[in-house]
């Protein structure tokens, strides 16, 4: 018999919706708790998804006895505290996406998970879906030759909100660690580690990243560019480029339906990579599949990649001079 | 009665064939001179182009009094050198791109052309064709809004040759100035030069640019970002993001056939920019007319372009440590 999981939400904003959406349906996997400021927001939430338990504050979700993982959906600054605080309570964490805001806050907590030896992880949800499994496979497979170049792009044009989470450096705003991950992310999977990163980035008068381009060349000299921003729509494609050939993956690059191999001198070529649900299943099971083998960190999706993509997110706003009130 | 204009091309190489496809039928526009290293070659090709005067050396050429103005399409390293012989013997000269391997080489022949008031250009062709006044045309009608955000990629896949004019720091080799010259070019003529320059680039064991990124910030902060390879074929497509929607340049960027408009929240619109002949036409037209109008200069493409993009090119090359043996 399979071990059932059981799910708390803590925080019941979009992403917690998506979230619950993908988590809906799965096998031995339940839904039995959300968490919200306020006791409204948790009963609309859980009348929504038929979750059991509901409460008006996180600290009563991480001491409900039935939950075994905490997925943690709020804004990017409250993550270490939140993440925190679950493990304190012997909780295992599925938290969104960036981690925490730097490198030195993502070590804190991973120290902790460790030393309790409970699982944590990421919500990079992107690393574990079918395109991302499949140019992983055809760039092992050779079939682009050696993979030198990437190019992407990421942003999406959001209505200014001076107190929203894009637009207020107090949350942690502005395009890079919110949507310029994503390309961070890619880049990292195809070649690794930056040896040198250089970059611009145009800051808004309160002081958050706007619009950005970011250039890494690797340890044997693969190189990547990506722009990045919140004022505009953009491409959100991606070209991985090798000697042999190139794959595009369609937008949005990370989470896309088709990729599309160009090899030299042959027609184009579409492969579909079909995503049921909605995406944000996969990581579940991932966490799922870590509890049951008692893990303490996925395999997939490390705590190191996690650190070593903050570190570069770091990098890249010291250029920019983009500190945080609360660094 | 429009005057006609007597055109000489120095060298036989595959960019001449081109032009001289191109500049074929043109009405008030008459092939009368080659000149080439090899009587042979010269003879060939004017044979091949119905050129009544063909010569075995340059300086034969430059001396026709039947020829009003010279085509060169020498290797990058003779640019300079061509150019000056060509002034010195009062002919109107059309040189390729990149006009010479560096500014300090360009000011010199500025200086002597402007001094003896004899017209002079570069044969930036792309400068001339319709996808290109259609796309300035859009962004000064504002429907993308702000242009905020220029990307491209720019390079072929060429066969390793040591001593072929890509791989060879003799001939002035490398992606950078051969190529990564349009995206530069691209890049000056929607927000004008550079403030702000960084790049990565990769050489080659004999020391000529194989691969390179590089990023622009401009004065009002605008972004520009592309890449630039002879190592690999490349999507060699162009995209000028704004604040109402985008532009899309397709492939090959620098002569297409399409351009696609992209407004935010509306279906793709794709646009025919055909272009009759093969495109290396409209610079002759221009030329033509400079000269029958007694212009020393171009107003589309004007020598200080020529200068500035140099300097980019210049300093990015810098950037690299990218030093040709002839500098």
């Amino acid at each position: 018999m399979t071990q059932s999981i059981r799910w708390g939400i803590l925080s019941t904003g979009r992403i917690a919706h998506q979230f619950a959406n993908g988590l809906n349906d799965l096998p031995d996997t339940e839904l039995v708790a959300v968490g919200s400021r306020s006791v409204k927001n948790a009963d609309i939430f859980a009348d929504q998804f038929n979750i059991p338990n509901r409460y008006g504050s996180y600290e009563e979700l991480v001491r409900d006895p039935n939950v075994d993982v905490i997925y943690i959906a709020t804004p990017h600054n409250l993550h270490k505290d939140n993440m925190i605080m679950c493990l304190e309570s012997g909780k295992s964490v599925l938290c969104e996406k960036p981690f925490t805001i730097n490198q030195q806050e993502a070590k804190s907590v991973i120290q902790m998970a460790r030393k309790k030896k409970i699982f944590l992880m990421e919500a990079m949800w992107t690393r574990f879906l079918p395109h991302i499994i499949k140019v992983q496979q055809m760039i092992s497979d050779g079939i682009i030759g050696e993979p030198r170049i990437l190019q992407a792009s990421v942003g999406f044009q959001k209505q200014f909100d001076p107190t929203g989470r894009h637009f207020n450096p107090k949350l942690a705003g502005g395009a890079l660690i919110d949507v310029g991950i994503y390309a961070t992310t890619l880049s990292y999977l195809i070649f690794g580690q930056p040896a040198h990163i250089k970059s611009f980035g145009n800051l808004s008068s309160a002081g958050v990243d706007q619009e950005g381009v970011i250039t890494f060349q690797h340890e044997n000299g693969q190189l990547t560019y990506f722009s990045t921003t919140i004022l505009y729509h953009m491409p959100r494609d991606a070209t991985i480029i090798g000697s042999k050939g190139s794959i595009y993956i369609h937008p949005d690059f990370w989470h896309p339906s088709q990729i599309s191999l160009r090899l030299n001198n042959e027609p184009e070529r579409l492969i579909e990579v079909p995503c049921p649900l909605n995406g944000y299943h996969y990581q579940v099971l991932e966490v799922n599949d870590c509890i049951r083998q008692k893990k303490e960190e996925s395999e997939i999706m490390p705590l190191d990649e996690t650190l070593t993509v903050l570190s570069i997110l770091d990098e890249i706003r010291n250029q920019w001079g983009l500190k945080y009130p609360m660094e």
